[in-house]
């Protein structure tokens, strides 16, 4: 709690872009957001003077750090259960509570749980040697059930060779069956401990190479039953897994329905659009509910809004300053946000969100503006 | 510049809230506003990394505080002149620049400007004697030439005793008539090095005991030629002044037209309703223009936002987090921000906005809000 506003302090493990844009909405909530950073030039420890440095594995650098917070949340699923549970022991608020994160971090868990619970998911199977792979059935994707972001731990598998070369690795895998795609949705839902919930419109987001490029929102041409039936899904997983924060649910739309893909219990990519685009961004969102203050409306504040992310481009373009300079002039109503972040190509250094009228339209000037930003020369 | 990114350090004399909310915006142009700073707990000290201890008043502090930064600007007008052209003989890019922030620090200069360049203003003189107060005749308005700020520094003078009383405290004055006000109005106008201009809709301010407690946004009911001419009114002042940065200029609407009260050169007060009602906010659009950067749209996000500010309540009431709580409950839509300050009765602690289709719904949501936040057990 803060000594001169007697306000809470909410303490976030992990300083990437996430905790980034957490502070800025912990700013107008009358706080300053405290990190755990790895390194001092990470995106949010360069905007918040509460850094603390430390390893997110270390209880030591966890009980240290979460120290003065009235509650402690993630930028990251990173966090072993381990250290999770030793803090809580001690008596530390930390929201989400590692028994939901549990179904973030591990995809075995997180799928075994939602089968339980019926949720609408890809054929899957635990699989740790080729005649596990081979009984599965070819092609399928393999992921590792701990660690994987955009793209990393996914691997397309064609022939017997391809999951040879992963198993190879030795880290623990589930299988799961390709479906044919008509495209991705994501719904995102806040979920207070006291039990209250706040959905926000189904998006569409588009992958390129695994990483998630552009997000419309609302996805556009969706029929009201398939956006109620994504709602559903995401309030049952945000109840029954016992969430509180923000739940990301990835979803897979295709003829024969709706599929889970992914969760994510924490601020999303694919709710960045909320900045501009909500009544309530997903990071003000995230700080009520492991607050436990009412949440905000999840209302639109246009009829549509699109975020395009920038990826680091080819090393010896132009300077980013000058892109931006050039970006800016393009397009006067673009909201950018750059994270701070050295360039490296594939790398998410920002995103660009523009609200309107016309979904195409935004589309266009979203992917422009992307492009403005990321150019090589 | 910042090492990592390329991008520039922009530093702020002053951490007041208009820097802490100005440490928002530069977040998200991919900066971590450098602000200097009277005191560590000051608003803005609190939620940025970047901050200088120091007086503004020494050139020495503010030579140390401008090393790094790309540009130099400002959270209040009270840096004395003579600082100010010292920096800029050193060579620091100070914007706006002296010659043009004079007009906002001393109001004799200001009106003597003014009335050069035509602009309608109340009748005036500089007054030193209460023979010359007299002699403008009573009743009037006495304004402290230069420190003045949220009513301090205004008196409204029936009797020479009132006169009397403010000419004891030997303070340089000028003497106004007291015009029969229809409303105050205020516009905001972003102007950058090369000359670019971005005028935001005109407002409608309403004030209680001489400080801004209210602003809507656009200013309901306002005739299309008044709305052209308090935008022409800015453009000739941002431009003949010379302003860099965001320039407010408050208006009286009267029934023989509109008269200039006063200018800001820096963001306002009158302008906070920006963050979610424009395209554009203007704390961005004042780096964007400090920087000279292209400017941001100034369109509007919605058809009506109404800001009203949160005043420090009487002591001893309920706590500041729980009275947030039950403003949180009461209206999930409304945007709150708080400056991280001590409560004291009267001072400005924070403001709610609220965006929407009816101006008169939109007012009484965020008086509402207002006085969720701001009242005494």
């Amino acid at each position: 709690m803060d000594a001169v506003t007697q306000l809470p302090t909410v303490g976030m493990i992990g300083a990437g872009q996430l905790a980034r844009m957490t502070h800025q909405a912990a700013i107008a909530l009358g706080q300053s957001l405290k990190v755990l950073a790895g390194d001092p030039a990470e995106s949010a420890a360069v905007v918040t003077p509460a850094t603390t440095l430390g390893d997110y594995r270390s209880v030591e650098d966890l009980r240290g750090f979460a120290k003065g917070c009235t509650v402690v949340t993630f930028d990251h699923e990173h966090v072993p259960q381990e250290a999770l549970k030793a803090l809580v022991a001690e008596g530390i608020d930390v929201q989400p509570r590692p028994e939901a994160l549990l179904y973030a971090q591990d995809k075995q868990a997180m799928r075994t749980r939602l089968a339980g619970l019926g949720m609408p998911q890809p054929r899957w199977a635990p699989v740790d040697s080729i005649s596990d792979v081979e009984a599965f059935g070819l092609p399928c994707v393999l992921k590792a059930a701990t660690g994987g972001y955009d793209g990393k731990g996914v691997w397309m598998i064609d022939t017997p060779a391809d999951a040879q070369a992963v198993l190879a690795s030795g880290i623990r895998l589930i299988a799961e069956e390709r479906m044919a795609l008509q495209r991705e949705l994501a719904v995102q839902i806040a979920r207070s401990p006291r039990g209250e919930t706040a959905v926000y419109p189904v998006v569409e987001t588009v992958q390129t190479d695994g990483i998630c490029t552009e997000v419309i929102a609302p996805a556009p041409h969706l029929d009201p039953a398939t956006a109620a039936e994504a709602k559903r899904i995401a309030e049952t997983v945000a109840t029954e897994l016992g969430v509180c924060g923000m739940l990301a649910v990835e979803l897979f739309q295709t003829s024969h329905g709706l599929f889970v893909n992914e969760l994510a219990m924490r601020a999303h990519n694919s709710g960045h659009w909320t900045i501009e685009g909500a009544r309530t961004s997903q990071f003000e969102q995230h700080l009520r509910a492991v607050l436990d203050y009412p949440l905000g409306s999840p209302e639109t504040a246009a009829p549509y809004t699109v975020m395009a992310n920038v990826l680091g481009g080819k090393p010896g373009g132009r300077r980013l300053d000058e892109r931006l300079q050039h970006l800016l002039a393009e397009d006067p109503a673009a909201h950018v946000h750059l994270y701070g972040k050295a360039v490296r190509p594939g790398r998410k250094i920002g995103h660009v969100t523009v609200c309107g009228d016309d979904p195409e339209t935004l589309r266009r000037r979203a992917l422009r503006a992307a492009e403005w930003l990321q150019e090589g020369e």
